[in-house]
């Protein structure tokens, strides 16, 4: 198989970066960061979440961060919405694209979420039911796709029985994540070899954690699977505080290198991208998680 | 082509590692660390470099370090020998494998190692000769094949120049190196694609630099065209000083890691290999550049 042509780079850096980060920022600097994201030409920007903010005081504000982002046409900017409450919440901040969240592990989805896999889809069913009243698309993502800090190996066929549900729900795209990092190129490999079974390859996507430096690995592994939507994060923000020695979502500056590299076009540019990345990590006083980032800080 | 089922690991660690550390270690530390790497059960550790402590310091007692470690059966140990000076000073110290340093790129060449890529070569001349009289064997090295910091782009054709004059002088394996880290997947397939017209692969290595994130994606890369042979350091100690914004080399750790995921034997046990780097990083005082051992401590 060739690589693809195309890739749609899934910035979620606002959402499941911040969301990970130990202090909460301002509505003013999540509208800047959104912002700055537009500007470096993304395509999709998961801008923040409707949840109680007690449960992920990082979120708080999300109504107002999508009140004073800059909407730029053909832009997709989506929301984070775990039950009905919070798709309401988000529709009535003018949410068009909102993302529903499942894991492929038992374990995980009973610690992380405090219910079974089955009754974790079954919620979604009324957001399914309220999305297409409302004309909202939804995508799904399916955690622990290589691997469970509780269960350890996690089979490819379980993967793709959520995925495929997760599909027959109406999810127009499923993003498969490895959310403790342990993943390598062949078991990548196999896993969309497996799901694309259930769910076609265009519908699919690729999450990566970087916890044991095998993010980028996987990502051109999973091109060579055909797959074109890859989700990553400005300067390598977040991670997973459940996941044990979870540690930072691949940094977008660093896919977008390797694609620039491999000639699949992205829309995005990489100087406004890092100069995205430069000031979120002012704000945060932390250092980049983006070896490109870094490289470029030095020269 | 299907992946190698066995790879060879060459860790440089204690050589290409720690002579781009800042502060210099001791002897007794240098000897400790090799042999943790041998007990990890690595078959290939370059120990040493012998070239003048005024120019190279932290290399200063090579020869104390060859007295000092424990020699384990089928294990190479070997040593720089820019010049023939160094190589003699090397077989003294009963050094039995030696490495020579060549460029890829003409202005990195006369930088780095003060004459062209030719004069280079014809320097190593007088070292093959003598190495074939002392029973020494030779590996080569060649630097910038996917960019230099001068020059930019470097052509695949001018590697692989490089690359087969070093081994019609008798170097039985040549290592391609990504001084500056500046290397994707594509291109680093593409260059092995050309120099294997001119050097068989199995006769050649890569070495990659993760200053841009892309080390482990061309490691994976580089399996795909069927290498078999990655040079890593422990810790991913160390770096180029004389290239701009380089840091770096590829941990062996996160190699392992990959390799063992992949089920591709190496020999190596990546417990014992954690224990090594952990040690040798106390030692400098510094945090671990692999991603594996940082995940290990925090889990």
């Amino acid at each position: 198989m060739s690589l693809p042509t195309h890739v749609r780079l899934v910035e979620v850096g606002p959402r499941d970066g911040l969301q990970n980060e130990a202090q909460p920022i301002s509505v003013a600097d999540k509208v800047r960061l959104v912002d700055r994201l537009t500007e470096a030409g993304l395509g999709y920007i998961e801008v923040g979440s409707f949840v109680s903010p007690k449960w992920v005081p990082q979120m708080a504000g999300s109504a107002e961060v999508f009140a004073g982002i800059q909407r730029k046409t053909g832009v997709t900017y989506a929301a984070l919405a775990p039950n009905l409450r919070g798709f309401e919440d988000a529709v009535a901040a003018g949410v068009k694209e909102v993302a529903v969240f499942a894991a492929a592990s038992e374990a995980f989805s009973q610690r992380n979420i405090n219910c079974s896999i089955r009754e974790s889809l079954e919620r979604f069913t009324p957001i399914m039911e309220a999305a297409r009243q409302h004309g909202v698309t939804v995508r799904g993502y399916v955690s622990c796709v290589l691997g469970c800090p509780y269960e350890g190996t996690v089979a490819a066929e379980q993967v793709a029985v959520v995925a495929r549900e997760l599909n027959a729900m109406g999810c127009y795209e499923v993003s498969l994540g490895d959310t403790i990092g342990t993943g390598t190129p062949g078991a990548t490999r196999r896993m969309f070899e497996v799901v694309s079974a259930s769910v076609p390859r265009e519908k699919l996507a690729g999450h990566f954690h970087d916890t044991y430096g095998q993010a980028m690995a996987n990502v051109y592994a999973s091109l060579l699977e055909g797959i074109q939507v890859f989700d990553s994060s400005i300067a390598g923000l977040g991670g997973c505080p459940y996941a044990k020695g979870a540690s930072g979502n691949v940094a977008t500056e660093d896919v977008l290198y390797m694609l620039d590299g491999l000639g699949i076009s992205t829309g995005v540019d990489l100087d406004r991208l890092l100069l995205a990345g430069q000031e979120i990590c002012g704000v945060l006083g932390r250092a980049t998680g983006s070896r490109v980032a870094r490289a470029r800080q030095a020269g």
